[in-house]
């Protein structure tokens, strides 16, 4: 990369590549909360956040700027030796070096709070983009991992209120502090014929795959009992739990996909059926027989955000 | 632009280009105060900065990301009947039509003050980026437009202490409130040969050409008698005033430039020389003899901010 030091950084694709973009804006109060989350995990959330989203394009890292705002405190040393912002670094550069992802530019502010805005360039071969727009009817649904993981790490969090989490929570606070984004299997995805439709599940499976559904203009049917739920969770967590930041996707009948991908599960839950008027856009199919999948996504913590910001 | 809807915006550069990607963070009380600029101002400013950096490569725009946080109360409508985000956006896309900026993603988000990021991405010809470092001595040293006259705006608005401006200060006051970034004269200036290094004015001459100094290893010297003052502008403002979002680039010696571009002045106002220990990095050549040129380059809001978020 040439342009350091210049007024851009200045990008190089493979001949036959094009350009994916990104941004996310993570706030202090709503994205994470400073008192919870120790500054490794917020830049650990911030950079896993788009990086999921290239995966979900099937792209391959190229660069990640960031902006970072935070009050001046937060940039001097604290007991433990190192700045809060030193330690944020330290979270988000250990996983852009896990994802070979370059930081190549951006901003550190004084403000009166905590902000982080992170873009993520990826590069995917020319017209291999994995779009949410390309389920047909007939497709199998498909997802990454477990789901619900988030959720319930979350909860657990929530219960500590600010406490040192114990060793015993550990496995089940992880999905929820150091999510891992599906790069690996992205590129895979991007890479297979049979694939027609992807995106990543940062909102919760219910939500999500309306959006899938809307961007495609076709309905969908989950099989509750195909479900691959995360330890700890409820079926509440992984329908609707979101920042699982696993893949989901379709892909063509009859296709036979490995059961996993780097060692990641890949589990089929589901069909893409036609759009019907009168029909849930997504149905559930439980042992009673099937119900409407009303979305119910991700809000983040939006009764503190509104605290805090309530003007 | 395919990718709207999707996880990330898909772009795609024409074959023999290359991706430049820059961003700025503009915040309430640093950069903008909100009883003094009015929100198309704001908009306007937060979208020039970024188009200047572009300008400041050579590049052609490709596609803008905003992540704008804000107040709750600044997205109700006000009794202009029109939200300050809506005025906001019309300032910033009025800009972004007239440069051919697609504006291609970002967020709005509430937050308890006013912060923008805004992201470009353009293209340029392989290897035609205009760098910082490839000045070398004996080249000429130039500007586009005038000099100083965002300073002289700015202590304009100041003097006004948030009152309406009189109609006999529109002049005065636009450099300061409706900068242009020079994209036209980038990319004349990345197709012409002589042309050996650039970059913008954002923060003042004597810092921002130290700077250029800086990145080719190099020394320069300034005659006083030829900048180009903007009209209302003092010596100082012309040699340390910031945000002119002007060009300054190099060219190689006996290169016949023409007088302007695109309608916009190009004035040669000194050369590059070689680095000699104990001699000045940056000298300003007067009627009484050469000085040392000290970078003092524009601090924004500075007193402002610590105000502001001041903990």
């Amino acid at each position: 990369m040439a342009g350091i030091g210049d007024d851009c950084a200045v990008l190089r694709l493979r001949r036959d590549e094009e350009m994916v973009v990104t941004t996310d804006l993570s706030l202090e109060g709503r994205h994470f909360r400073l008192d919870w989350h120790s500054p490794e995990v917020v830049g650990h959330r911030t950079l896993a956040r788009g990086l999921s989203d290239l995966a979900a394009m099937g792209a391959r890292p190229v660069a990640a700027f960031l902006s970072l705002a935070v009050p001046k405190k937060l940039t001097a040393p604290a007991q433990r030796g190192k700045a809060w912002t030193e330690r944020f670094y330290d979270g988000l550069l250990s996983l852009a070096e896990a994802y070979k992802t370059q930081l190549a530019g951006g901003d550190l502010a004084e403000f009166p709070q905590v902000l982080a805005d992170i873009v993520l360039v990826g590069a995917v071969r020319q017209s291999h983009a994995l779009l949410r727009s390309g389920a047909k009817p007939g497709d199998e649904i498909y997802v990454t991992g477990t789901l619900g993981g988030a959720a319930a790490g979350l909860r657990a969090l929530e219960a500590l209120r600010g406490k040192k989490p114990p060793a015993r929570l550990t496995d089940t606070l992880k999905p929820h502090l150091y999510p891992e984004p599906r790069i690996t299997q992205g590129l895979w995805l991007a890479r297979h014929s049979a694939v027609t439709a992807a995106m990543d599940l940062s909102d919760g499976l219910s939500i999500d795959l309306a959006r899938l559904c809307e961007e495609s203009g076709v309905a969908a049917e989950i099989d509750e009992s195909s479900l691959p739920i995360a330890s700890g969770a409820t079926i509440d967590d992984t329908l609707h739990g979101g920042e699982d930041y696993e893949l989901l996707f379709t892909a063509k009948p009859g296709t036979k996909l490995p059961r996993s991908s780097a060692g990641i599960p890949v589990t089929q839950v589901g069909r893409i059926v036609k759009r019907r008027t009168g029909k849930p856009q997504v149905a559930l199919s439980t042992a009673s027989g099937a119900i409407p999948l009303q979305p119910r996504g991700w809000q983040h913590f939006t009764d503190q955000s509104r605290r805090n910001s309530g003007k």
